[in-house]
């Protein structure tokens, strides 16, 4: 095959090999996944930015086969019980794709998941309004494109460890989530950290990592 | 001489020329502001961006000069009558000296300031806690470093006119300030605008043209 | 519903929340610009950035909306009286629609607006037979794209507070829009303001406030 | 005074405010280090980027101040017990600085810490000799310049949650850590998180609230 | 003609004269490759980057030419023997084309060529397993996007000259290759050289140049 | 020798091989004047961007050599006889060195030199005031910092060939010089040239070569 | 109408207005230059980067207009008298569609035009067999695209005045023709000017003034 | 202690571990120095980028080192016997410093060397003259700053293998020799490879690689 999977990796590191899909063709995506699949029978394996085409074709291929059409993304196998929470909050509704895919890779590696949308920074009283379900999480994703305000304000409002996932949504100076990506890197709020410009995924990994090894705990009685 | 003076700039724009003293010795900013301030004698004529040297010359050689040691500044002539207010709001105390040289400009300009420091974004409640300061003014000059996210949360509390002055304060990917100066740019608030990295003056000299041609008003009753 | 609109923009800042329709379904758009009407029936709210599927989808189902083919936008609901003067100053032809978004934008939230088009620095006999124009206004919004130097020049001949706009117009090391950017951050001509290239909702949503809070004044008297 | 102090943040997300040194006078440090001091009299507080003035001046004046030379930072108070363990992995010798500025803000902020110096995948057997070292702990600190390729590695052996930190060694195309910057933020591994270039202070950090946070464990039985 | 080909490359350089497919057009593509066959009828010359018409316009036009669908590239005329030997390792699956290319163009350039696939250093046993395969090669292509750590760790495990071609595999902050690009110029393992962000041709050009200049070995004796 | 001078420049090019100050020790800089003196002893060689040790050197060593010290150049043997007139328009005060060095070495390469100082415009009335004075020259050198508007307001103007200078100049985002060599890259004068940033002596060169090849001319009958 | 024309651009500068076609609608592209040769009936005016259904309207529509095909542009009326001679030289076959805009614009605006295709420094004997074309011209418009060398080589052997053009031909790590910009911007011949990446239009403008007002002159009895 | 010396890099790779010196204390240079000598007695070692103060300490402590006052760089223990032939090509006289490095590393690691110095584009007779010279080596490394087209010149003469190093020199656009370094990756002439900038050490590295392997041949046998 002209793929080597990495087959080792739940061994190695607890979560196993998913499928990019970018770039992928239908064919390869179903293949990879069915592949993946019979390495990984008991839990549920991943396919991420699936084409409008390779959503089709594990859709007719793959009937065991879940789509989520806002992350663009796929999975087959059954889900793993969920341990700790992760929540994922998110700017603007055009950062919706970006959350969602956050959200499936944390759930299917394991976290149990909460969303809170659209609290972008412009109107405050949103995020202030949200500070029980921040507090309440085990990590916390925060999705913004734009000039990527919303991690440091999140950030300086609670202790939570905090994944800051800069979008590409913008236009002009935003350089493609440049501006976003730098304003999360120069955050002044103290602990947080930043994955690649819409890499929900990453974040998804990274959050299920801490939260599923998190200790139980009650809102608060951390910070 | 070696300096061509736009001594007509006053009748053009309402605004006297003024020394940037970057880069000129310490004679050549005496000669300047003694000459600035011959031409318009009866208003205060300004010299920014002084350097240690600078100030020394200014101190000994122009008895009426008074100096701003925060703003790297010095002024020469009686200040104009204020009129309107120019609410200069800061992140961190490192942007202090950019903070400065925007009040003093405002002022020299013939704008009322109001200063109001240290309200960075990590700690939300201290500029929550300024808000009614914020309606008061008849233009918002909103100075911070690092991700420069200070301006949007602002600009999402008041309908003020608001200039964001991104500052060099920060490292790594602060890039000299280009950080805050993208995301303020990039800002999620209707209505925000931006100078130049550094550019308290240019922000000062904007505020106090917007302040002083502003009607009267009741804080709140604009927006 | 998966957006969670700021309905108390207004009454915090003066000015209602706007759909920004760049990645927005003409179903989200109507759904959106609907609920906006709803919550200000007294006063006309805005869409921007509409694709060609958008501005279609508007006219079939919003029948009382008004599109404005120029700067790719819409409105519904009566137009505000209007109270100050905003001046849009462009530089060339190709800058048409960020200028006329910028206008629209002025005039839905409540300033008078006036046009000078076409005047770019190399023929600059267009831009000093405007002078008097420029003058009248309480606030000028200057749009230009390649080296952007227009509104360094205009700066120049006034003291009226000046919105620069980039514009991506140009090719090779324009950078899509950013050597103009960088030229009006750098302008000489001291009080220049910019904004995010190509946003002329922004520049529309500043001027309109200066012109609105300003007193009345005859052309000249203020500077 | 000229600093308002974030006394509330301890409160708020668990970990107090912190002295920035860059860029503060001597007295400055001397003076904010003892006001945090006075509000967090129980637990240490830190002061990092201490200039050599600034270490003199808190050796002198602060006679129960630690000092770290390495990290350029100081630390006031007594340390908080440990909990949970962060394990500090650098690539070169000249990350020594940023991995000592990781190493002591996560010890004062709770967690214990081991460290693993010089394993450069240059020469890959000295990684590979730390897997177990790598697997015992509950969030990894992994610090590298030049191309920045260590966290790849490491996050391809072990799941352990991983936040890389990028270093401004290097010179030429290294452009101040921007290389490897951008390196880590592309990591094919999977879950690798960065802080800004040479932040080993918020690596500290957020490892600090990770580890602290986690469930006892045994090495590997979590991957 | 419009092409004023360089028919004495081959004498100066031991290289002939090659077809750049990019913005050509097919019936270009045919002809240049017709002359450059007529000019060296003896030995294989080579057409790279050829759109899908003139990969068509080639197999119909061309009977004796042979098409590379991976690498995107034709040959006429007969390969040369091979002397010397050009291993060429890729990250992922992503990269196959570009691989391919350089495998095609060292192949066409008088050397043996050997390929290792799928072996990116976030499953670092894949390449520790081709250890011999690495050693044996006269002269190493490492093929990588994204982060583009795989020269550094092949270049510690090896001696054997390794020239590393960055590919614009990636999103967000990869820049299209460029922080591939930069990591590969950053690398911390000495001798490692790059060419060009996806040119796998130059890699090819420049490897077969060693290879088939070296002395014969044995794996292993030269390090 | 460890510099192989390039003395058959002159017959090539017309124009003798210069010493580029940068870097050079003092001896070196007054060996290679003295060599390139030796070469062309009928015509005055020049020295540019001397250090302050360099200028010492050269005028203790070197009693027939001439110092220009706002241009930090030096020049041994008699001047050429000059034909054709280059015309230097500088925009700010601080761009005094690079247009001295331009002016200085046009005349060395044969050009008769006219000065137009400080006519940036944001004070239009001055370069207004110069019409004449651009329409008499054969070629102009226009140099100026921040946002390098000027080459565009002049190149509207008049049509005698235009070579831009772009100045270091400014601070924050003007980068060095980077926004003003932008801004004159994307000039919507047509027919404007643009040299390396501080690169009088460039100018300088190109503006003699086509000074001293016009046919002479009166003012404005070639436009 | 939309556009203000700048009809008296021929009376100040010598050079009439011209379409910049980019962006512009057929019937937009039409109406201009018939307005244009309306105002200077006598004489060619040129109508630059034209689409594909453009260039259909203009010979549709304008039956006296005469297509340039390679350079994308159009003219109207009748070309004037050559005086002086501009000669094009260009790297690549890609280069054409750049090195035809020059030649088309320097012809039109009264210079003669010599061409000098395919001579890039790979095979450098091409250049230098084209040195006495090279001396004959009054001014030389020097096309390159990927490093750009080919003006730092044609500047070392002649001393005619030389502007470059950078041109978007290249991949990866060319950036859009960044590359070619700035090894132009730093070439180590001295007098090479340059303009925007494929600006061929100012190129030929430029060199059109230089050659029209060159004095006669033999090969070689200049330099 | 501080540093994890690679002492089985030389059995892995053929060449040993060096001190790279930069922000190397002088007594981290002479005891790592010492340590690297007692490791591999038989052959000499290598200290790069040494401060004058470790050069200084060097001399003092190290009686056998040998000091390399251009290159910067020290060698302590018997140099071992040279096999094949690198010459090492240089543009400018300023490039000195990084041509030493790449010479005295390639000796260190068992090349023959040979110089060429000062040879830029510029004054093409010189390479020309050169191409004997250049024909005779097993492997060039050709140095240059400012655009960096020696490379490409030099790459369309020969075949022989080339390795390009961009320096640092030049000024403004050149941006720290990221000119050159573009430039050099997108050379025309085929086969070129690039090493970072200034880094004269990973160029003779990869050098001697090459050389030492490459079978015995006369000038021009192999092209
Ligand atoms: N959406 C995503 N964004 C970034 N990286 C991903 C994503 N999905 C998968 N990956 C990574 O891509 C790798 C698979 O790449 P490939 O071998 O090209 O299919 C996985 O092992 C993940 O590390
Ligand atoms: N602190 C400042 N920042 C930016 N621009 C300034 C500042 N101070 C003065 N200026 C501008 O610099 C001009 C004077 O420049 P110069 O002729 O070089 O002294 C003034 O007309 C202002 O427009
Ligand atoms: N091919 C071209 N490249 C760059 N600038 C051009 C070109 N063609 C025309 N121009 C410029 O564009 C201006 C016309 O712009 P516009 O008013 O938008 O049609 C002319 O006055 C020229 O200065
Ligand atoms: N002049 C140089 N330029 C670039 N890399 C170097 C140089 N000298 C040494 N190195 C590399 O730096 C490594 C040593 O780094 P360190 O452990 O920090 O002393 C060596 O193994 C070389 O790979
Ligand atoms: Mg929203
Ligand atoms: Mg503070
Ligand atoms: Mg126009
Ligand atoms: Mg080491
Ligand atoms: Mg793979
Ligand atoms: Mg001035
Ligand atoms: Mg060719
Ligand atoms: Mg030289």
């Amino acid at each position: 095959g002209y793929a080597r999977l990495d087959t080792g990796r739940a061994a190695r590191t607890g979560d196993p090999e998913v499928v990019y899909g970018a770039g992928k063709t239908p064919a390869q995506v179903v293949e990879i996944l069915t592949r993946l699949h019979a390495a990984h029978p008991d839990r549920a394996v991943l396919a991420t930015r699936l084409s409008a085409a390779s959503r089709e074709a594990v859709l007719a291929q793959l009937p065991d086969a879940v789509l989520d059409e806002v992350a663009g993304a796929a999975t087959l196998g059954p889900l793993p019980p969920s341990r700790g929470l992760v929540t994922i909050v998110s700017a603007g509704t055009s950062d919706a794709p970006v959350a969602a895919e956050a959200a499936l890779t944390a759930r299917v590696y394991g976290a149990g998941v909460h969303r809170v949308n659209d609290v972008g920074v412009a109107g405050l009283h949103r995020v202030l309004a949200a500070r029980d379900d921040l507090a309440r999480a085990d990590c916390l994703v925060v999705v913004a494109g734009m000039e990527g305000a919303l991690p440091s304000v999140v950030g300086g409002l609670t202790g939570v460890p905090l994944v800051a996932v800069p979008t590409s949504v913008g236009y002009g100076a935003s350089f493609g989530g440049l501006a976003a990506l730098l304003g999360m890197l120069n955050s002044c709020a103290p602990g947080v950290t930043v994955v690649n410009i819409d890499n929900g995924y990453g974040a998804g990994v990274f959050a299920a990592r801490v939260a599923r090894n998190a200790r139980p705990h009650e809102p608060g009685d951390r910070e």
